[in-house]
C-alpha cells in the first residue's frame, strides 16, 4: 500500500479462525469421512422453529425492527437482561446499568475503549482469548500476559506483582476460552477484591455461562451493591438461542461508564440491530426450557469428551468446560503444524494454542482448544477414533 | 467512577442525536401540531411490503442467515457491490476490494483504525459529520478542520497547507452531511489527485449517493486503473432500502487494506449481522425501480425546500442535497438555545450546527441542519409555517 498503515494494526495477526478456514481450501472430505469442525464456538443449526417464527413476525409486523433504535439498545431487553441477572446473581443490577452490543466482541472493545489509551495496560491470564490480544494490541494497548499452570487458573498473586501505574483493569474469561475451566467464585472474588484495591477494572466475560456445570450463579460479585464500582461484566446471546449471525451481547457496569460506551457506540454501529435485539429478548422470554435441554446436551458432550479422553495415549486434557477442551498433545511437532495436518490427515478442524499465547510461550506448541460442543457425543467418539490413529 | 477513564474517551462529546433526543422529555405535542423531526437522517417507514416478505422467507428458510459468516461479509453481497459499482462507476472494483460493515459509521471507524494512531491527524471539511469526528477524538487522533465558505465547499490548495507529516487521510462526504451540498466531480478529483501527491488517503463517504440529484456517476476517481492506491468509499444501505435497523454498509478500498479491516471487523462484531446482509442483497437485486422512485419522491421534498425557503424572512439556505438541508437562521441566540427552543415553542427537532463545528467556529451558533427528506412536500410546508410565524 502507497497509503499509510497504522503501526498498530501491522502488528495485530491476523483472525485465528479465518486464517485456519483458508487451511480448508483446496482439501477434500470424503462422504465417509466428513470434517468434524471444532475449530470456531459456533452451534451448526439455526435457532428452533419457534423462535424461527418470532422473529419472521417481527420482521412482518414490528416496523420499528427496520429503524434506528437506542445506541445502548432496546429499553426493554435492558430491562430484562437487569431483572433475571439480578435474579441469576441475588443481585441488583438496574435496567441503566446494562447495555446492549453488537456481540459480545464488542461488548469488550467498548468497554477497553472507556478505560485504556495507547500506553496503558490491561492483564489478561495466558492462554488468552485471542480477539482480546488483538483489540488491545490494534489500540496501542499492551496486553499483560498473567500465565497460568496446568490446571489453567490465574494466580492473583502473580496478577498483583503484575500491576503498574499504567494498568487498567485485569479480564476474566469464565468459562474460560480457550482453557474451558470455570473459574471458582472465590477466585473470582480474590480477582475482584485486588482491582478493588488498585482502583483498576475488573472485567469478567461470561459469554459461556449457559453452559457452566455448576447450578446456580457462578460468582458472587453482584451482592456487593459497590460491585459497579470495580466490575463490568460480559454476555453473549450468541451460544444461548444460536444467534451467532445476529451479533447481540450484553455490557453490565455503571450507568456513568455506559455514557462512556454510549460514544463508543453511537460512533462505531449507532445501535445493535433491533431483529436480533429482539429475538433475544423473545428467547429471554421464552426459550428458558429450550436453554436447559441445551444446557444438559452439551454437559453431555462434555461428559463424553472426558470420559473417552483415556483413549488418547500421552494426551493430556488440561481444562473442560463451557464450549471448550483444551489439551496437550504428545507429538513432537508444533501444535501449529499438527493443526494444518490434522485437517488433510484427520478432517479435523481445530485451533492450535499458538492462536492463544504470546509467542515466546512454550505451552502454545504443545496444546490445542477443541470446540467439543459442536459436535454430539457419537461425534466425539468419531474425534477420538480420528485422533487415536493418527499416524504422524 | 472509581475505576480509570480513558481521556480520549472523556474528551469525546456525547451522541448528539441521543442529546437532541432527549430535549422531547417532558414536552407534549398537541395531536393538532405533532412533532416535526428533521433531527436524524432517517426514513420514519420500514422497507416495503415486498422486501419485508423476503426478509422473513430468509429468516425461516437459510439457516445460515443465523449462524457466523465471513468477517468481511457475505461473498455474494460483496460481489454484487463489485459488479454494481463497477458499472455505475464506469471502473474496476473486484469483490475482494469491496468489504460489508455493521453500518457505514462501522466502514469509517474500521478504515481509521487501519491509518492512523493516536498523535496522528485526518483532515475533515467543516461543519463536519460529528460521528467522524467523534471517532478521530476517542482514538486520539487529531480531527483537524478545513473550514469551508458559505457554498459548504472545501478548498484543495487550503487542504493543502493543513497537510503536516502526521497526516493520514483526507475525508470527504458528498452528498455532504452535515451541508447537504453534492461536491463537483473535478473538485473530488482535485482531493483524489492532492492525497496521490501527498501519498495520504483519500476517504469519501457516498452514503448519500443514491440521492444525488445529478445522473449517474457523482465522482470518476474508479475509472483510474490504480484507484485502490489512494481512494477508499464508503456507502450505506441504511438510506436506499430503509434499513437503518439492520445495519449494514460498505467499504471499498485496496485488497491489501481490507486484509487489514478483518482484523478490526473480527475484534469487533466477528461479522456483519447476517439478516441484514441478506436484506441488502435482495434490495440490490430487486428493488432498483424502487429505489428509482424513492429518489424521485427526496427530490420533489428537496424541491419543495428550495422553492419554498424564501418566506422564511432572514433565514439563508446554505447547501440541500442529499438528506440535508443547512440553513443559517435570521436570530440574535445561538443555535444551540434555538434547537431547544423549537422543540417547544415550534413542535421541531433538528440539529444546531454547534453539533457539526469546533468549539471556536462562530458559524456554529449561526446555522442548523434540517433533515428535510424525513418529511413530505406537505411536511415541508407545514415546517415552513412554523418557522415563519416564530416570535422568538
Amino acid at each position: 500500500m502507497s497509503t499509510p498503515l497504522n503501526p498498530h494494526i501491522r502488528n495485530t495477526f491476523a483472525p485465528p479462525v479465518m486464517e485456519a478456514y483458508r487451511w480448508l481450501e483446496g482439501v477434500t472430505f470424503p462422504s465417509d469421512r466428513p470434517l468434524i469442525n471444532v475449530s470456531q464456538a459456533a452451534p451448526a443449526l439455526p435457532p428452533p422453529k419457534n423462535m424461527l417464527k418470532a422473529i419472521a413476525d417481527i420482521v412482518l409486523n414490528d416496523p420499528a425492527a427496520h429503524l434506528y433504535g437506542a445506541d445502548l439498545g432496546l429499553a426493554e431487553l435492558r430491562a430484562e437482561v437487569a431483572t433475571q441477572t439480578s435474579a441469576l446473581y441475588a443481585g441488583t443490577i438496574t435496567a441503566d446499568q446494562v447495555a446492549i452490543t453488537s456481540g459480545c466482541n464488542q461488548a469488550f472493545t467498548s468497554v477497553i475503549t472507556t478505560l485504556a489509551a495507547q500506553g496503558d495496560e490491561v492483564i489478561l491470564p495466558t492462554p488468552w482469548y485471542f480477539n482480546h490480544k488483538m483489540h488491545l494490541t490494534m489500540q496501542g494497548v499492551e496486553a499483560v500476559p498473567l500465565p497460568t499452570g496446568e490446571d489453567l487458573l490465574p494466580d492473583p498473586a502473580v496478577a498483583e506483582a503484575l500491576i503498574t501505574p499504567r494498568t487498567r483493569a485485569i479480564v476474566l474469561v469464565t468459562p474460560n476460552n480457550p482453557g474451558g475451566v470455570e473459574y471458582p467464585a472465590d477466585l473470582v472474588r480474590a480477582f475482584y477484591e485486588l482491582a478493588q484495591r488498585e482502583n483498576i477494572a475488573l472485567v469478567v466475560d461470561e459469554t459461556y455461562r449457559d453452559f457452566d456445570s455448576r447450578e446456580g450463579a457462578p460468582q458472587d460479585l453482584f451482592t456487593d451493591p459497590h460491585w459497579a464500582e470495580t466490575l463490568i461484566q460480559l454476555y453473549s446471546f450468541s451460544k444461548a438461542y444460536r444467534l451467532t449471525g445476529h451479533r447481540v451481547g450484553t455490557l453490565t457496569a455503571s450507568a456513568s461508564r455506559l455514557a462512556e460506551v454510549e460514544k463508543y457506540i453511537d460512533t462505531v454501529t449507532i445501535c445493535p440491530n433491533q431483529i436480533g435485539q429482539r429475538a433475544a429478548l423473545w428467547g429471554m422470554r421464552n426459550m428458558a426450557g429450550w436453554l436447559a435441554g441445551e444446557r444438559a446436551e452439551i454437559l453431555d458432550r462434555r461428559a463424553a469428551m472426558s470420559e473417552g479422553f483415556h483413549r488418547l495415549e500421552g494426551w493430556k486434557l488440561r481444562g473442560i468446560g463451557g464450549f471448550f477442551a483444551y489439551v496437550e498433545h504428545p507429538f513432537d511437532i508444533g501444535s501449529d503444524d499438527l493443526a494444518r495436518r490434522l485437517v488433510a490427515e484427520a478432517g479435523v478442524l481445530l485451533l492450535p494454542a499458538t492462536f492463544f499465547t504470546p509467542p515466546e510461550d512454550p505451552r502454545g506448541q504443545r496444546e490445542l482448544r477443541i470446540a467439543y460442543a459442536n459436535i454430539d457425543r457419537a461425534g466425539v467418539g468419531t474425534l477420538f477414533d480420528r485422533l487415536e490413529n493418527l499416524a504422524l
